[in-house]
C-alpha cells in the first residue's frame, strides 16, 4: 500500500496500522478504529504503565532503523509490566510524526512494535496519530498478575540479582558516539543491546521480594529500591567480575578507554530486571543488609547528572 | 514546594505530582512511583484509549493556562471512554517538558488534569516524565462497561443526537485567531469551550445504538459512523436551527463574518457525543436512513483538509 505519489493521508496510515496490528486474541472485543478499545474483564489484578520516547533524546533516526525504534519503545513498556511480576496483555500506541517520514518508515516502525509485542505476548489494541516537530512515541501497556512484586519488599538477608549484566546499552551508545567501527563480537552485542535491548520475557519472579526494571542507571534504581524497602543494597563487585558476561563488557570498555563500572552502575536503558530474594535466576550481585542507601559501589563511578528543569 | 533557586529536579516534580494525584480509591493497590500501577481486577469489560496533545497543534501556552491545558487533554480522553457507553476509571499521564517551564506551570498543569479527572471520576495512577523541544502530553484512560456502544450499530429509523450543539470550540478558536475581544456572553462561552470543552459526564447512553465522541469535525465523525454502520446519516438543519444554542452560536459567527454551519459541521474538539437511537437526551439533529454517507449538510460547508504526510 506504499503510495508512490509522494504523499499519504492519515486514513491510509491508520488503515495500514490496523492490518499490521490485526489480532485474533479472543479477549479483544473492539480493537483499533473506535473511540476506545474494549477487552474482556478479568478478576486478576490489572497492571498499567506508560513510557514516552522522544526523537533525539531516546532514539536517533540516523542511528536506528524504524523497526529497531519500534522494538525498543515496546520493550521499555513490556519490561515495566514484567518488573511487577505480571504477564503483559495489551498496548496503546500514541504516535506523533513530523510529516517528513515516508510511508515505509511508518510501516517499519509499526512492524518493529508488532515484532517486540509478539515476543512479549502483547496485543496492540488502539492508538492515536498526531503531528509534532520531532517524532514522539508514547506507549501504554497493561498486564495482569496474582500478586504484584513492588519495590518495597526487599528483606535483610535477601540476595540482589540482575536478570543479566547491566552496562551493555551504555557501552553500545558509547560505541555509536565514538564512531569507532564495531570491530569485535562484544562490540556488536553492545550496539545491538543499545538499539534493541534483550528483554528476558521468561524471567521467573517466583520468590522475588522486590523487583524493578533497570531503565535508568542501576545506581539510581537500586537507591530507589533500597529507600522504598528501608534497607541497604550492598553490592559485591567480585560476584560481577566472576560473571561470564563481565570479561566481554570489560573488553569493550577497554577498547573505548572508558570504565566498565561506569557502564554497569551508571549506564541505563538495559531493561534488565533488578530483583531481591533467594535462589533467583540470573546474576547474583550482592546482598540486602540493614541500613540505608548503597554500599560496595566502586568509587570510580560517577552518577549521571540529574535532569534539571528550568 | 516551589523552588526559588531557579531550578528543580525531576524527583521534585514527581514528588509533587504524587501529592496532587493522591487517591484514596480502594481499587488502587500500587499508584505512582513503581514500575507500573496495580489496580483490582473486575469482571466488567475494560475500555482503553489514548490521546496525545502537542504544543502548537493542540494547545498554545500563550492562549491557555497550564490548568486549562491539563483540563482539556484530560477531557479529550474521558470523552473517548464515555463514547463507548463506559464509566471512566484510571489515567496514565506521559509528559514531555521543554525544561523552560517553571515549577508552578507544571503544578498547574497537574491541577488541571486532577480537576477534570475528578469531574470524570478518573484516578491518575501513573505516568512518565520526559524532555522534548515542545511540550507533549500523552494520556491513556481506562474505563469499564457492561455492553459497549460502538460506531457500528446505527439502525435505519434511529434518530441522530448530539449531547449538545457542536461548533463552539471552533468558534472560540476563531475568536482567539481574530484577536477580537470577547465582547458578548456568547463570545465568552465560545472561548471557554475552546479552552475547556464541557463534557456531559452525566449523558445517558441508555438506548443508544451507536455513539462516538466528536473530537474531529462532525462531518468526518458522522461519515465514519455511517460507514461503520452501513447506513446514511440524514441531517435536518431545521432541527438544529430550532435549538436554543443555535441563535447564540449564530451570533458569534455573524460577529466574525464566518459561517455558522462551518463551525457546526467542520469544527472539532467540542467533545460532545454523537449518538443514534430513540428518545436519547440532548439535541435531535436528524435520522438514520438507508443508504450511505451523509445528506442534509449545507453545501456551504467545506470539509477541513485531510492531514497529509510527506
Amino acid at each position: 500500500m506504499a503510495n508512490n505519489s509522494g504523499g499519504f493521508t492519515e486514513a491510509q496510515v491508520i488503515s495500514r496500522l490496523r492490518e499490521i496490528f490485526a489480532t485474533s486474541d479472543p479477549r479483544v472485543e473492539v480493537g483499533i478504529g473506535d473511540d476506545a478499545a474494549v477487552v474482556a474483564g478479568t478478576d486478576k489484578r490489572q497492571v498499567m504503565t506508560t513510557d514516552m520516547a522522544v526523537e533525539g533524546l531516546h532514539f536517533r533516526t540516523d542511528w536506528s532503523t524504524a523497526f529497531e525504534i519500534g522494538r525498543k519503545v515496546t520493550a521499555a513498556n513490556a519490561a515495566d509490566i514484567l518488573a511487577m511480576g505480571a504477564t503483559p496483555d495489551f498496548l496503546l500506541v500514541a504516535l506523533a510524526l513530523t510529516g517528513d517520514e515516508d510511508f515505509k518508515w511508518v510501516e517499519d516502525l509499526a512492524k518493529g512494535i508488532k515484532f517486540e509485542a509478539d515476543l512479549a505476548g502483547l496485543q496492540v489494541i488502539g492508538g492515536d496519530l498526531s503531528r509534532s516537530e520531532k517524532i514522539v512515541i508514547s506507549i501504554s501497556a497493561t498486564g495482569h498478575c496474582d500478586v504484584p512484586v513492588t519495590r518495597t519488599g526487599a528483606k535483610v538477608g535477601d540476595g540482589i540479582y540482575l536478570s543479566s549484566l547491566t552496562g551493555w546499552s551504555a557501552a553500545g551508545l558509547a560505541i555509536m558516539e565514538s564512531k569507532i567501527a564495531a570491530a569485535t563480537d562484544a562490540h556488536t552485542v553492545a550496539v545491538r543491546e543499545y538499539k534493541n535491548p534483550t528483554i528476558d520475557y521468561k524471567f521467573s519472579a517466583r520468590g522475588a521480594t522486590s523487583m524493578c526494571d533497570v531503565s535508568d542507571a542501576l545506581l539510581e534504581q537500586a537507591t530507589q529500591m533500597a529507600e522504598a524497602s528501608g534497607v541497604q543494597f550492598t553490592f559485591d563487585e567480585k560476584l560481577i567480575v566472576a560473571s561470564p558476561e563481565f570479561a566481554e563488557l570489560n573488553s569493550v570498555a577497554d577498547d573505548l578507554n572508558q570504565g566498565v563500572w561506569q557502564f554497569i552502575f551508571a549506564g541505563g536503558e538495559d531493561h534488565v530486571l533488578l530483583a531481591t530474594g533467594n535462589n533467583l535466576p540470573g546474576l547474583r550481585i550482592g546482598e540486602v543488609q540493614a541500613g540505608s542507601g548503597l554500599s560496595g559501589v566502586s568509587t570510580s563511578v560517577k552518577p549521571k547528572i540529574w535532569k534539571h528543569f528550568n
